[in-house]
């Protein structure tokens, strides 16, 4: 049902008549994030400010229109598709980086500033913004905050979370929170904030946020560690930890994700090699920096690493990098569809799980392409197929909810950095129990009571409509996004 | 009112009759806190188990009567008084740490566990709990979750909020919550323990956590730079943060407390000195650790340093340590009363502060001694005065809206590390406005819509009663405890 025309004239007085839109291109344009998903919102609006967030919030929350806050709709859970139609809250206008505070190391941003702009900037004053999900050069902090994002480094410097100083964030009535400040301790009232960190647009919507900096290390080590066998890699992972290191990054590629790397990347990655670690250090003092390193690297060879490539220089690491970033899109290439996944196990059991992975491959029949995050658990399996193959989609239903299982059965969790989202909400009462889930439907009922703040999200309630009509005939956007 | 006999039989029942005491002697020992307040319960029960706790609960909520979890009672901000009377949840049995795990890097405690035996045995295995509040000797793990302890070296490593992996929580009716795990990632669900961390009882009872470890640092420098002038010492906090080092702890203590300190442990600290930091910095290698140390130390000196002196040995260091942690404790023999606060501003705004608590103090006629964690901004004005004295008291208050006042203004907040408790809440709405209050409240009601659970604290809402009349005439406590 589209809106009134009245409510449509009321929310382009608020934002400007260029700023809410809804045509069928802007339709088919916010209709779609990093997943398989498609469902066009009836109206997307792109305010310039928290007051005009506000004011737009506040026509919804009166009229009962849903409101769907979108960064830059890199969401690989589904977490910003307007699964029942109403208002995208585009916010890619708000994107100034406000502030570079040196004095009291921390960013102000709006929410729609990109990842990798703040850690440019911030890198060019001598601090640093760790947290570095996948899509830093697309995704905003405002997305990022949502979702509470990860990505490599995370696993010395913690995620998204732990950099969350200050946020603005407006409540589903339109009433405006402003949380926090520069601030390194607060324990005034509740955490507030962080409950909003992680909630996916559920409870509030962010518009301006306080991160924290640290200090940019002068140095930086990486190198590669090449294994026959992913048992032994991950088994490596396991034992670095063990010894007492905490290196930046311990992320592990499988032998399909190396191949498609090589292809894409031409680093030339051992043809023979089961798996790779890629493994960083940093510190601020060159000789300290590369002994921790030589020591991961022995701990490695220790545990059957056949070589380690330490990069010699900015581009050769930066190159590892890139080839680490690129492993999503570059797996779309192998096959027609891809879903990945991002489970979480506590660190020991990441050779466990790896085992599992390949006996749920088997039984499935479908490839299962593993990378992530290794050194914290968190891992990325990519399950390759062919939506069009008779009986296939099937089949990666069932390998998924293995998948979730066995992380659950290993005391993990169904998520580390993608959330929840639409495509994982089924199994959120498995994985948390029903009290959790209840004393979380009671906190969004306190705070959402007409449940406008992105719907069928995240609960698992009520499923979504099937596609719009006009939308229904298009082309799947599978695969062409980048991940 | 006491409670009702049968009520009292049916929780002996539960954790058995000498772990459920309502005789005088038990009452007061468990009326007051490291406050000068002094309520007493109704009754002080001690369980032994999470499901023991739940039972407890349940009466309690049949029954409507508060629940005041305590752990070591070391709150400074009244968190654990039995404002109204109502029933003690003593967690001392709970004391267990049922587990260091090297392979997760990652401790599993029962709430009534003492900081310092974590951090003991976290060190014996090679790895490291970070928070270090001063009362850590007597203070709990699942008290310092209740407040998001902080502490000197939480500058570089965070606050408790940081390493809390997993939680088990009963509910104020009675329900468990079991929450996260020993995983180093978790987006699944929003961040309820977050939520409950900090929450200082109002929301739930912690009974178990799961708590990260890190590496154990193999290196430890700590220095100590005095200062003619209080403003040298504070502009090179706010210098030292700027020149992009992250030390473990900035420490700042004044001349009132330096001359404290040195009468009771005799340091040979220079009788000419108007303030002096601790400055710590730590890594896995000797030569590193030392540099920036040094480069630390020429930034003092650079902001007008007399001397640097750098701790020779493990024993010179821990003095340097146990005499900071002591210097609560040394102030309380400066005037027979004291009030501890714990203000934090941004940490560029630390020179500003500190001169408007000297102003404040001269405008009170009241000594106002500074000390605390300069280098997060985290500031311990502690007044010092005689309640015996005619309208002392009143001073006394007017000093402490002032300095909770002058840190609002500088973009800072009540409390970093104690928590509002009682002592705060009156200037709870003052902080945080009040459409962050009343999100408070919805998600309290939403949670213990009977608010059973630590009732008269954090929230501004009705005042308690004055004590009950047989400890009215009771000698307080003020000084003689820990601090």
């Amino acid at each position: 049902m589209p809106l009134a025309e009245s409510v449509v004239r009321e929310i382009a007085a608020i934002v400007g008549e260029d700023h809410a839109r809804t045509d069928t291109a802007a339709r088919i344009a916010y209709s779609y994030d990093a997943t398989f998903q498609q469902y066009p919102p009836d109206i997307v609006v792109s305010p310039a400010t928290t007051e005009e967030v506000a004011a737009v919030v506040r026509v919804a929350h009166r009229e009962g229109i849903a409101v769907i806050a979108r960064g830059a709709g890199t969401s690989l859970a589904g977490g910003t598709i307007p699964v029942d139609g109403g208002l995208v809250l585009n916010l890619a206008r708000m994107n100034r980086l406000i502030e570079i505070d040196v004095a009291n190391s921390c960013a102000v941003v709006e929410a729609g500033c990109v990842t990798a702009h703040l850690q440019r900037a911030a890198e060019q004053a001598g601090l640093f913004y760790p947290p570095d999900p996948a899509s830093l050069e697309q995704a905003t902090l405002g997305g990022n905050v949502a979702c509470n994002a990860g990505g490599p480094r995370c696993l010395k410097y913690g995620v998204t979370k732990d950099y969350v100083l200050g946020m603005t964030a407006v409540l589903a009535d339109g009433r405006v929170l402003r949380l926090g400040g520069k601030l390194l301790k607060n324990v005034t009232g509740y955490q507030i904030m962080q409950l909003i960190v992680g909630s996916e647009g559920t409870l509030a919507v962010v518009t301006e946020l306080v991160l924290r900096l640290r200090p940019l290390p002068r140095v930086r080590r990486t190198a590669a560690a090449f294994f026959l066998r992913i048992d032994d890699a991950s088994e490596s992972v396991a034992a670095i930890g063990a010894a007492g290191y905490l290196p930046v990054a311990v992320e592990l590629l499988d032998d399909v994700c190396m191949r498609v790397v090589e292809e894409h990347a031409h680093l030339g990655l051992p043809a023979d090699a089961g798996a790779m670690l890629i493994l960083e250090m940093d510190g601020n003092d060159d000789a300290a920096v590369s002994a921790e390193l030589g020591a991961v690297a022995e701990v490695c060879r220790r545990h059957g690493a056949t070589e380690v490539r330490v990069a010699r220089s900015d581009a050769e690491r930066e190159t590892l990098w890139a080839a680490r970033r690129g492993t999503n899109s570059a797996l779309a290439r192998l096959r027609p569809n891809r879903i990945g996944e991002d489970v979480v196990v506590p660190r020991a059991e990441v050779p466990a799980m790896v085992r599992r992975l390949h006996a749920i491959s088997a039984e499935a029949g479908l490839p299962i392409a593993v990378f992530g995050h290794a050194g914290d658990g968190n891992l990325h399996p990519n399950i390759l197929f062919d939506r069009q193959r008779e009986g296939e989609m099937e089949r990666v239903e069932i390998a998924a909810a293995a998948i979730f299982r066995a992380a659950l059965a290993l005391g993990g969790t169904l998520s580390g950095e993608h959330g929840i989202g639409t495509l994982k909400k089924a199994f959120l009462e498995e994985d948390l129990g029903p009290d959790t889930v209840a004393v979380m439907r009671a906190i969004k009922d306190a705070l959402d009571p007409k449940g406008i703040l992105n719907p069928h999200k995240v609960f698992p309630d009520a499923p979504g409509p099937a596609p719009a009509g006009f939308l229904a005939t298009l082309p799947t956007l599978d695969g062409q996004l980048p991940g």
